[in-house]
């Protein structure tokens, strides 16, 4: 690995800050092309993706994103889809008999949209520009999927926002390797191994002021509790798995 | 973007014939390390991965995979699993009230999961080294997780077959970019839009030999009727359904 890619992996980071500098639109076409080179199944390419570059069509977004700032605040929102429209109707012109309706067929188009919204990811990384993955895509991907006017079959799954950085932006840290890494078969953790894997994050001054803040015991309580509270993650499966209802249907 | 970058991404190519050099399983441990800075929900890290290096251990996996050849032709097989086991292990060692077993949860952990293994395909390519992303491992989940000894809440989601390339790689064709891009929202195709933008797909040597092969119409006919029928998307959805029951249940 050269010194150069080694240390962009190790040091990328998350940006939410951005400077009004323009994003040239033929950038992030061309960006997008080199992306659509990314593994896919089958050579389907079972994704779209929307690009909200004016400040009314990111205005539309915003609410729909719990007006996080990054949505007006970038220069160019990119929204992911997966989509199983463009193949079914090539299907249906060649008068072939199509059944991507079920959880397989969703499968393939998820991980094809995500590997490639990754692989832009990387590549606008390289390019000077910020990223930030925005984890509410899903919680409101019916009322995105209408802003957007996505026809059936298409699933708003990944929105990056993107720009160029305002000033450096904060690593995150990541749990120790042995955390993740499993050789041969999964090796399930004591107790004890949790307390070491997660030490050094619950150590973090963040972590400690978040836990103060939330006056509750410890950061796994901040995490389950708050930030991705039990009810939250109900309230938003309910809307979304009858959004998925044609590829869920069968297996229900 | 760099002239060494750009050509990367536009000229990667999936590697199915691996030559026998080893690949040293520091070199692996050290990728995948780099490779968790992708971005994650929350930074949650909702993921695992089985290192499945030895010839007894990938022919374990290599029936689970319809005995495609990559599993025991390559030198490393890497299996990239949702893990939603170890943050709930985590949130009740903290006595946090968790409840990820639901659908938002899940496609947190497919999406970090997801955007892990693509990172470590870019690594690993970057370094010379030839991946194949294998689009079974969906199809036999319960049995890949019995033989990785995977416990509740892991879920296989990606496999990697990786080692250093025998030759040089096919490259794949794409769609053109405009199949993929939309600006605004959504610009649904007319039928004509479908024929040409699958005219070059179509019309390439490779493809009118499957067609020729399977006596059949067109080159949609092979895609929905012989590599992604709907029988087989159906047979394989329905244990997969079981499988990931905790996390689709409370919608169904």
């Amino acid at each position: 690995m050269t010194e150069r890619i080694s240390s962009y992996f190790l040091d990328r980071a998350t940006v939410r800050d951005y400077s009004d500098r323009p994003v040239d639109p033929e950038l992030i076409d061309r960006m997008l092309q080199a992306a659509a080179h990314a593994p896919t199944t089958g050579n389907m390419q079972l994704y779209s993706v929307i690009v909200s570059a004016s400040p009314a069509e990111r205005a539309i977004l915003a609410p729909l994103h719990f007006g996080q700032p990054m949505v007006e605040g970038c220069q160019v929102v990119l929204t992911f889809c997966v989509d199983i429209n463009r193949f079914v109707r090539w299907c249906e012109l060649g008068r072939a008999e199509v059944d991507f309706d079920n959880l397989q067929a969703l499968m393939y188009g998820v991980l094809d949209t995500a590997l490639f919204a990754q692989q832009f990811n990387t590549i606008a990384e390289l390019n000077g520009l910020g990223c930030c993955y925005l984890g509410t895509t899903l919680f409101n991907a019916p009322a995105i999927a209408e802003a957007l006017k996505l026809p059936p079959r298409v699933v708003p799954l990944i929105t990056l926002t993107v720009g160029y950085p305002a000033g450096e932006a904060p690593k995150s840290d990541r749990l120790p390797a042995r955390a993740v890494i499993h050789h041969g078969v999964y090796r399930d953790f004591s107790d004890e191994d949790i307390r070491m894997l997660y030490a050094e994050k619950e150590a973090l001054p963040d972590s400690i002021r978040f836990v103060k803040e939330n006056n509750l015991d410890n950061l796994a309580q901040v995490y389950a509790q708050v930030r991705y509270s039990g009810s939250m993650n109900r309230e938003f499966s309910a809307p979304l798995a009858r959004f998925l209802a044609r590829f869920l249907a069968a297996e229900s």
